[in-house]
């Protein structure tokens, strides 16, 4: 085989061959093909597409490029919750403990953030003491023992994945159908669980930014994931506000806790019941109904936050700062940003939320950077609510005064204020299954 | 000005400005800007295309990326004829004596040949003595003196473009009409002529394979010409079958040599003669038919083969050869290759051709290789002729019996043989001014 005869084939809009697109992912990541030969095909595959059987394939690929997970010796079913992505996005902290209390199994290594969005082990780590770089076995006996652990990510899964995103994202190739999918679907598919439930982002801040490309993202997600033998679901969620009030590690933890203890904020509550409902009844825990009670319960009568409570202590954190929230210190600065005009907030960009957030210091720009646990932002208006000149919108903080201008300045940018109250839009767009 | 900014521009359809295309380019050869952000660039470009704007753009941004030669201190109006490539294409060896012997000037710099063609260089330097590497002061003193010197290319000009087409032919974004046109011009705006004459092949060994492609390159790099200052013609011609029949260094000099004595092939003759005859009309010699009335005569009355042999002796040549074209040797070995049928040579691949010729040793496949300048193809039969099975097709050359399968291979896979006599094509397709 030769690389220019597929960059070809697929300019000129043919299908790619299963053994063709192994073959370049293999050679790509042992670094027989040139980046620049790479990028080309993206760039081809952007304006050609890939029907469904090249994107399995290009998946399938990419999750076999590097190590894959095995957790066979975890008893019972293995779920996991997975979102493309999202500011101020706390759901797993929320999800994962509530769906554990009902026997089934969350062995989840995750992500550290990178620019405007956060990452959950950044998150878990503004609790004192908590572990996030377990070996192994202590991870999987902590699973085993109590039905959950999040730890980071040490194995290398899926570094075709790595090495593509890095160059797609150089190469303004980001935004290809079968490109994400696979990116998603091929680091998903490399961990070891049953049932897998997306939640699947759009609207400005997010890979899709139309309901109708989202929804054909997750139905070949959905569907690749059947291939691979996974139970699978789909949740379009609307991105074009945040999720809760607040934005950064420990506010976001403490947002967490609150929501776990029934105070929580309405639309992350609401999402947090349906994503955890959804994995449930995936695990054949009954009806979508009956889950859904069951979720509620828990919230109410706080087992959720007492198993965050003991994955918390199980991998070394102070647990009483889960049920003394109040605990976490605050940052050393605060800004208030007010309205300049009277109106309604018709729509914000959550993106410049994120990057306002990572100005603070909440965030990394590089993968050196040390994050500011305390520092976010705390919304004090939402898409919907009217306010008027002079009204909080938001309250910044950091432990460094010399990111506020920015972060104002980008903040103010996102925040769409106008005369009309918006329509009101349901954060549940729709469901594939 | 962000690399990224720029492709995401050109892959939604946008028009890149003057601005951001001769960044592209500076960045580009100065190191800033790497082959995988190009490489996606110039897929993008074949998707999207470029507007004239664009491509006169990208056209001078190549031209300045180097060198650029100064030959105002050579008197009189300074001429060249360029062809976008073909195989057995001796007419700079022709057309260029005869234009000089009427007063224009020839201060040719020109290429070797690569893989599938050949270079006028190459074929100069079968000619014992020649120098091809003459300092540029001596090569203006005589083109000043007799009005024709042609030498190699030292000076880097438009390097920009080396770079860009050595990607571009690893990434299949070869077949771009705005990246062929701002390569073969950007090259030849570097030079410093007053009038400029392009043969613009078409057919299947050609860059366009339609006549109609052929034309709007045509009319294109005409058009950037003419912005640039410069007097333009273009002919497209018919690449569907070789000129005259000779293929290969020693072989196509003594071909020359044959058309200047007024003794040469037919198709080889007719171009010759509409070339220079162009070139003398874009220099105000006079109009159309007096200028081809001229060039016949200039054949005619042996002036042009005298030229030749002038400029051979300039240059250190021996011009004995050139008024006694039997001295060139023949190579130590020949095949002929018989038709295994009867029937019309219905067509030939030119590129099958030239391939074969280089397989016998008469081209590069690297720039190290090194040329049996007796090596090569002389055709007994051509697009049109009848062949009864057993009839020779071809002779091989070369001093090597070791390359001999494999170029009749080619050769043959590169020659139609059909039932039908094929409709007689002319050779000159169209003009553009």
């Amino acid at each position: 085989m030769r690389m220019y005869d597929i960059i070809q084939k697929k300019r000129n809009g043919g299908a790619l061959s299963e053994a063709e697109i192994h073959w370049v992912i293999e050679n790509y990541v042992t670094g027989n093909i040139p980046d620049y030969q790479v990028a080309a095909l993206c760039m081809a595959i952007y304006f050609r597409g890939m029907n469904l059987e090249e994107t399995t394939a290009l998946t399938f690929a990419v999750r076999d490029s590097g190590e894959r997970l095995d957790f066979s010796d975890i008893k019972g079913l293995r779920v996991d919750k997975h979102s493309t992505g999202g500011v101020g996005d706390k759901t797993s902290l929320i999800v994962a403990p509530i769906v554990a209390s009902f026997g089934v199994k969350v062995a989840k290594m995750s992500g550290r953030g990178l620019g405007h969005t956060g990452g959950t082990i950044d998150k878990l780590e503004a609790i004192p003491g908590f572990q996030t770089d377990l070996p192994v076995e202590k991870f999987k006996e902590i699973v085993n023992d109590i039905g959950i652990a999040i730890v980071g990510q040490n194995a290398e899964l899926a570094p075709a994945d790595k090495l593509l995103y890095a160059l797609r994202d150089v190469t303004a190739t980001v935004d290809s159908l079968p490109l994400i999918v696979s990116s998603i679907m091929g680091k998903k598919l490399a961990a070891d669980d049953d049932c897998i439930v997306l939640d699947v982002k759009t609207g400005s801040g997010s890979f899709m930014k139309t309901a109708e490309k989202s929804r054909e993202l997750a139905e070949w997600m959905v569907a690749i994931g059947k291939k691979a033998g996974k139970r699978m679901r789909a949740l379009i969620t609307d991105m074009d506000r945040p999720l809760g009030f607040a934005i950064g590690n420990s506010l976001e933890v403490v947002e967490a806790i609150r929501t776990l203890q029934g105070k929580g904020p309405q639309d992350l509550t609401e999402l947090c019941v349906a994503l955890a409902a959804h994995i449930l009844e995936l695990a054949e825990k009954g009806n979508y109904a009956a889950c859904e009670k069951m979720v509620r319960g828990a919230i109410a009568d706080g087992t959720g936050l007492q198993m965050l409570a003991r994955m918390v202590k199980a991998q070394g954190g102070n647990d009483d700062w889960i049920l003394h929230p109040e605990k976490f210190p605050t940052a050393k600065y605060s800004r208030i940003v007010t309205a300049q005009e009277d109106g309604y907030i018709v729509g914000v960009d959550t993106e410049g939320y994120g990057v306002a957030s990572l100005l603070l210091g909440a965030g990394r720009n590089t993968k050196e950077d040390v994050i500011d646990f305390a520092a976010g932002i705390v919304l004090k208006a939402k898409t919907g609510d009217f306010v008027k000149a002079g009204d909080p919108i938001a309250v910044l903080y950091s432990d460094k005064e010399s990111g506020f201008d920015n972060a104002e300045t980008r903040l103010r940018a996102a925040t769409r204020i106008g005369k009309e109250k918006p329509r009101e839009m349901p954060l549940i767009l729709d469901v594939v299954q």
